[in-house]
């Protein structure tokens, strides 16, 4: 239809088609343009929204197209308006994997006759020639409609064109017949969205999910404990309600320069030495370190765990000790300084000589990402899914990018977390570029208004579409100092947060659950003795250990799905600044959860929660109840405004689950 | 460097570079995504942001790279980091026509050096082996350099690599040396944005241009007005200060169908018609109406506007009459119905038989987009160059962006001001698509929240980069009901709010400034006697013309830069709802102006004024001046909490120039 210049000046119209009338903009949910995924789980719905326009006042019709990556055919479901130009409909996602949407619209001309009809009926116009109209558009549906629809249509065709312009005009207003032309109708001209959003769904564990960190060496008692040691610990770990149990890095561990406990510069004989000092005569990131066993080990600990409902997570993390057989089969694999000697990481003046850097911009750079590709599809296949990466911040963008992509391909079960402590661009980056979930700052937001604002951040911006926080209140590196000095309050409050705060999080233990709160000097997050450079032989049997709050809590996250999103976290007011509230509720209102915690490990804090009733569903009038699920007690509310007390000695924090009353047939009363 | 999969299961690593480390993101301004420019007006500065990172903590560098379409070189602007992993650099547009830019990123490998060396010296470490570095870096350097610098470097490179490492290490750190290293370090693995952000430049009357619309037609007293009466009210014009004259259709008028006076159906003998009603057997869009004169007449018009300083304006209506030539010459540009009539303009149940749309979807829709294209280029040629363009959204949005752009390539100081008011994403994409200035909603916003939100969204969103709002307080269509009761007090402060909220603004006269408010009837905006349906005879030398204020008006406008743009609109608080005050600066803030407005027509309003002192650069001890500009009246105020009171029968508004107290050498105040 294209045609050459005008005579007069003109340039060629384009060669598409100039009469797609309609246009789509502002295609949600979607992430830097369509660049990276939408990251959902399987079992979400994918929530569309589109603005779908044209000139004039002819009526837009729109459709969300999607499918599989790999699938022919593409799914439709229609978008319905929500005023203003604006359109929304959403599919169902179940199957792992990349799949992807697109928004087709175009002038739904049936529809907009139909709409002037009425019009023109309503003021007592004749028809006669707009029926005529409408016989012609039904005819060209029927044209291109599957035989029985158009046998159908051709029906309502005939009805239309019959001698009484009134009844003509009541079948042409007939919702089946709208129902029928709005399934059949061409579509001419129909535009298609810019972009076609990917979205990646991952299993369910992606979003929700409860970790246990521990050092399977520290298992021994008095002697080197060992990955069968680990095995005889899921019993409690699973007791304790955990989805993931990950172990620091399970391979053998370099001598040169290894590091002493404490972090002292040279180690004495018999030292353990950092588990991320990878490699040594036994072999590097596909070997396991003698003293705790053996790959087979791995793949019978990893089966174990299956049982328990457990996903096993190892620990990858991509440098190597000066030991590391790659050292000398891949000299090109890392940077050479001009003296020949291979550059160990620093941060100057800070040396770390029992580390190599990998170098990310060597001439095998190629060579180098199928290294560690292979890396992981090894420890795939010895059964375990689930990788906690360490420092991905610090290896670049794109190969995190292509790694990930390329694992997940075929396997899309597979989890990675990002361990990137550092700017928030980067981090963001790292989530974009796929890792299934990432570390937070959630450790350094203690504050009420800190940990509003941070939450605010990760569920009501960009982020929630492709960043899924994982909130961890220590690590073997990162032991805070609140703490350090607020003690088993702190511990319990740090707890509850992070477990109802995050649909995912974890706790680096026994050090967690016995109140492990001795850094190693003023003003360090090191623990004091740290497990990464010394083994610890832990008395989980110990009095007073936090065991039993850790079961209560990943108890009631298993139990209420509201617990199991970050989608309706909405914060709540109290008249007190040492206590923080919010609220969780499924889409349906079927289960809400209101968390108050008590952020003063040492004074008893009280105040006033408000309640939005009518938002939350539930009655203004009556009674209901609030259930405890950490102390198992129930208290009665009434009125959107109640008063709560936390005394810390005691208990730091409600996990309340509100209970609506509820009438039965004879008027009985109950709570639900 | 792209290898074939790895023997495991791994597929291709990306042919791309994989040392590509930095990543680019977030590049503003940027409308959505590039698809469509950013508008700037000649004189501009871009002030170009964007996120640009790395793995690791090495140091990265970025420029904007920019170029004119058409040239083939780019220009560099280096970019700063404003912290945070955000970048910033601006560069000037002069140069009407599309431009684009990008942004390059790459790892600074010797300022990265270089800092990790200030820290190694600075701890005293033996640093011989990272002099040689340096070296390599340098030489690398030198390598690639033009013959000067190269020369330079290499003179540098021998100071490095001298006997004594602490006059090496010196020489290192030398920022002489690190201004050369920036200017020639040669780029490994850069990386480009994935987008080149287009920039429309346009002249500065796009954004800063005071409008007057009027109908030739009535300039005649008693009998037709011409063009030829046009050129005798051009003086008239240009003492009001008025940039752009923007006519009425000048067109043939339809006799079919044709509306008589206020609209009535028929029309009576001797009735004008409606100049929308486009084509007669005298001919269409590229003809002028017998009564009003000829195409020459415009020509001379034209050349008399531009004599004053004054840009004419014709309006582009692409409807036709019944009679219009293409009716008969082009059937298949209109739309018709099974009996073999033209579809008339209907809104059902209303009819508009005086007009045939065209139709966009016909088959020789490319053959229209042509003829109407060379519709501007005929006015063009005329020496018009400024088109107010009637109901753009009954158009494709498509059509528009291919024509404006196709005219603009080879006029790019045409400008088209969309008379679009309707839904706001439809007003939108039309901006997007090219339209120069847009109508807006501020006929309809008359309260002071009303107005604060509108300029919010005007000014502080995404519309900034591309949407250039008019403000009309009236046009021929719409005399809003305040106009209609607020008299005089509202006619003024509705033009002082349109021409001081807006760079652009226009006023419908001599209907304004004679305070014409007689509505058609109760609840219409339609004038009484409406000169879209027959003659107006004006006497602009009425007692209690607006003129005076109008000429104040534009000459505060022209004075002071600080009115000819929204960048740093800003809304003041005043503790009076009947009072909005808002402040308007350059960047330098070497131009102040402070507005105030009293909305109620009817009382003395008063009320205290903050201004942040400190922020506009006043100081914030002793007095400084408040200049009226429209009354030329000066008082002396002191600190951020002033007093002012507005009486709308003296006055409906201030708008003051700020004149801080400057000293001289010899201690003589004056105020500037």
């Amino acid at each position: 239809m294209a045609r050459a210049a005008s005579e007069l000046s003109g340039s060629a119209v384009p060669d598409t088609d100039g009469r797609r009338r309609v246009v789509v903009e502002n295609v949600r949910p979607c992430v830097d343009g369509g660049r990276f995924p939408v990251k959902r789980v399987a079992g979400d719905h994918v929530e569309v929204t589109a603005d779908v326009l044209a000139d004039g006042h002819d009526v837009v019709a729109a459709v969300v197209r999607r499918r599989r990556d790999g699938e022919r055919r593409f799914r439709e479901v229609r978008m319905q308006p929500l005023g203003n130009d604006r359109f929304a409909a959403s599919f169902p996602v179940d199957v792992l994997g990349r799949h992807s949407f697109s928004v087709r619209a175009w002038i739904d001309r049936f529809a907009t006759w139909r709409d002037q009809l009425g019009r023109r009926v309503e003021a007592g116009q004749d028809v006669r020639v707009e029926l005529a109209v409408g016989v012609e558009l039904i005819e060209a549906a029927a044209g291109s409609a599957p035989a029985a629809a158009a046998t159908e249509l051709r029906k309502w065709r005939d009805r239309l064109a019959g001698d009484d312009p009134e009844a003509g005009a009541a079948a042409a207003l007939d919702p089946a017949l709208a129902a029928l032309m709005a399934a059949h109708d061409p579509r001419p001209h129909a535009t298609d969205s810019d972009v076609a959003v990917p979205v990646w769904v991952d299993r369910p564990l992606a979003r929700f999910s409860a970790w246990y960190e521990l050092f399977p060496r520290s298992l021994g008692g008095d002697r080197h404990g060992t990955l069968r040691d680990v095995r005889g610990e899921l019993a409690r770990i699973a007791r304790m309600g955990f989805d993931v149990l990950y172990l620091p890095p399970v391979h053998p561990i370099g001598e040169t320069h290894r590091k002493g406990r404490n972090n002292m510069p040279a180690a004495e004989p018999g030292d353990v030495g950092s588990p991320w000092a990878i490699g040594a005569a036994a072999g590097g990131h596909t070997a396991v370190h003698p003293d705790l066993g053996s790959v087979a080990d791995v793949r019978r600990l990893a089966e174990a765990c299956t049982k328990r409902g457990i996903a096993l997570a190892l620990d990858i993390a991509f440098q190597c000790s000066p030991d590391h057989p790659w050292v000398s089969e891949h000299p090109e694999w890392f940077r050479h300084r001009p003296d020949g000697s291979i550059r160990y990481a620093e941060n100057p003046p800070k040396r770390y000589e029992d580390i190599y850097p990998l170098d990310f911009e060597s001439d095998d750079w190629a060579g180098l990402w199928q290294a560690l590709a292979d890396v992981v599809r090894f420890w795939l296949r010895q059964g375990v899914s689930v990788f906690r990466v360490d420092n991905p911040h610090t290896k670049p963008f794109a190969f995190w990018e292509w790694m990930i992509a390329d694992i997940t391909r075929d396997h899309p079960e597979t989890i990675f977390l990002a361990e990137a402590f550092t700017r928030p661009r980067v981090m963001e980056r790292l989530a974009k570029a796929g890792f299934t979930q990432s570390y937070t700052y959630f450790a350094w937001r203690n504050g009420k208004h800190e940990l509003e604002s941070y939450l605010h951040e990760l569920t009501r911006t960009g982020l929630r579409d492709y960043f899924r926080p994982n909130f961890w209140p220590n690590t073997p590196d990162i032991l805070t100092e609140p703490m350090q000095t607020g003690g088993r309050p702190t511990f319990a409050a740090r707890l509850v947060l992070a477990a109802t705060l995050s649909p995912s999080y974890g706790i680096y233990g026994p050090a967690f659950e016995l109140v492990e709160q001795r850094g190693l000097r003023p003003g360090s997050e090191e623990y004091l003795d740290s497990e990464k450079y010394q083994l610890r032989d832990w008395d989980t049997a110990a009095p007073g250990s936090l065991e039993p709050l850790v079961t209560a809590v990943n108890a009631a996250r298993r139990a209420h799905p509201a617990l199991q999103t970050n989608e309706r976290l909405e914060f709540r007011h109290v008249d007190n600044d040492m206590l923080v509230a919010y609220t969780k509720h499924t889409e349906d209102r079927g289960d809400i959860v209101l968390c108050i915690v008590n952020l003063d490990p040492h004074h008893t804090q009280s105040g006033w929660v408000d309640l939005p009733l009518e938002h939350l569903g539930i009655d203004t009038d009556g009674p209901y109840q609030v259930h405890d699920l950490l102390a198992d007690a129930t208290y009665t509310w009434q009125g959107g405004h109640n008063y709560v007390e936390l005394d810390p000695h005691r208990s730091s924090a409600h996990v309340f689950h509100i209970r609506r009353r509820l009438r039965t047939e004879h008027d009985f009363e109950y709570y639900a």
